[in-house]
């Protein structure tokens, strides 16, 4: 066995596999914010055509699967694996979703941060000659997380001002062993934080230590710095998380200049209401597959560090006060010269 | 990128992986039935001497890992991955079970497939260099399941003759690069199948055409045939689904002679009132983790075809009436001669 291990937590791969396609599907309020050009479908109907929101959820990743197979040429049952999972129970909206594909299927729960997870093993898979090409698919909707973890939506509840905006979106990136796109060079997995953060309507401070955790582990593994990459990009810490990760950085002297976050990246702050941001596996997963795709396709990002966070809890445990245990997984992605 | 697929599904692997230590942790029922010798601890309180029955369930789980990790002769935090899930919501059991590990962690939900899906990715991570050692743990618990999935334990609802017991418990299988122990040899990841079964108390009936598919496929991807193997075991189709996969191979010409499920091995039908047997997470890792390594430490079993089973379904999608779909991934295990 070759070692492709570099320091604690960091891999990187040999033969880089490359996202030979991407497709991005969003609800009406991320279709109209400021990167409303960069996704493939904005769909009116938060039922998606659907009689619930759980079953519009699926059909909403069905038909970006299907987008992004037909973008990077290939049939959803021609895919080696499928590697999704989303925040409903049981993930049962990845798997509806998937049971009409035909192709070997890896479920996954990371909470926010599954589209990093989901690439990093479809990208090692390739990279170890496992698979020729995966999907790495997840998704979001405001309407079905909000009556899961929180009320339902008819009781009009008040949000806090530290609340994030679940997204109502699906990305998909397919993974191949060859064709053109943009290259997925190393992957850091991250471990579970938990520094003892329980107020559940502000999980950008509970996230942000395991993406500084992630991120400063992935500099050391690598031996690369902040400035190596055009830009460094977290799942969905929002606006109250993104600032605790770069005054973390700056204790240790190191200040980022090319760090944003995709839950401040998809919504306007002032004009959408939505607080601290956006969050969810949509979030990540459409800013990627949608915006940052596009960006490097036109030439105008090169080198990406793509960092999505995860938060842990559940409304049991957060019943049973406990804390949130938060988890990041980072994954490097360069586009290479023709 | 050298490839080691074999076949639509299958993939082998050049060096194979060694399961090097396992450790099975079980509460009282499950250590009152027929393999009770064959488990590491039986835990006669429910709580695991916590809180609530979550929180017991975490415990459960970190025990065991740290269990699994001693009889290895490694430390938790030298792990490369730990890949983990549970049927908890969020699969919060493992996700706060694992906090205290200081190891990269991807979180798995393959429902009651948890056991193969874990083990799977471990192997080809670490075949593939990415890692050393890896842990590949899961577990269930009765009143955590009974709760969230069923009735309130207080409320002391009938159960279908149908329906399955919950397994409480957790199994942990580390596996290596190096050492002594079991092999993995191949890997058949399954499809997500549904054939419209809709009874959530028979999910035996909604498992057995997703084993059927994945040891179907098994065969025809290696060319091997049922003999090939000591013991092929399924994941908990219990008492109904067993003969259902073996009626389905006998329509194709195949009789099955070696084949068994971890919903039938764990419990006594005539003396335990479990119904159709085992289920849960925890049903397969402990007859895996526990009796199963144990025949082939003991040189009773040679060959082993794993291949646990999951139903996808969630509380909300068969309430949204909804049918159950369902998956089953196969690793092969092999005793090398010394």
């Amino acid at each position: 066995m070759t070692n492709k291990r570099c320091g604690r937590q960091t891999v990187t791969l040999s033969s880089p596999p490359v996202m030979t396609a991407s497709a991005a599907i969003v609800g009406q309020k991320e279709g109209s914010g400021p990167i409303k050009d960069r996704f493939d479908q904005t769909e009116p109907d938060a039922y998606f055509a659907q009689k619930t929101w759980e079953k519009g959820e699926s059909s909403m990743f069905e038909r970006c699967l299907n987008l992004a197979c037909k973008k990077s040429n290939i049939q959803p049952n021609q895919l080696d694996y499928i590697f999704s999972g989303d925040l409903q129970n049981q993930c049962a909206g990845a798997a509806y979703a998937m049971r009409s594909t035909n192709a070997p299927y890896f479920g996954l729960y990371g909470a926010c941060s599954t589209m990093a997870e989901s690439l990093a093993l479809a990208a090692m898979m390739i990279d170890g000659g496992y698979a020729h090409s995966c999907a790495a698919i997840t998704g979001s909707h405001f309407c079905t997380a909000e009556r899961q973890y929180r009320f339902p939506l008819g009781y009009g509840g008040v949000r806090t001002p530290t609340a994030q905006w679940t997204v109502t979106g699906s990305g998909c990136v397919i993974v191949s062993d060859r064709g053109p796109g943009p290259a997925i060079t190393s992957i850091t997995a991250g471990k579970i934080i938990d520094l003892g953060i329980k107020d559940i309507s502000n999980m950008g401070a509970a996230m942000a230590p395991a993406a500084y955790d992630t991120l400063k582990t992935h500099f050391e593994d690598t031996g690369r710095s902040p400035e190596d990459y055009d830009l460094i990009v977290t799942g969905d810490l929002g606006h109250l998380g993104h600032p605790i990760v770069s005054e973390l950085f700056q204790q240790d002297g190191v200040t980022l200049t090319n760090y944003d976050d995709c839950g401040r990246i998809i919504f306007d702050r002032e004009k959408q209401d939505v607080h601290a941001g956006g969050s969810g596996c949509g979030c990540s997963a459409v800013v990627l597959a949608g915006h940052l795709m596009r960006q490097m396709q036109e030439g105008k990002l090169h080198k990406l560090l793509f960092a999505a966070t995860g938060a842990l809890m559940s409304p049991t445990t957060s019943m049973q006060k406990e804390s949130i245990p938060a988890i990041c997984h980072a994954v490097s992605i360069e586009v290479r010269q023709a």
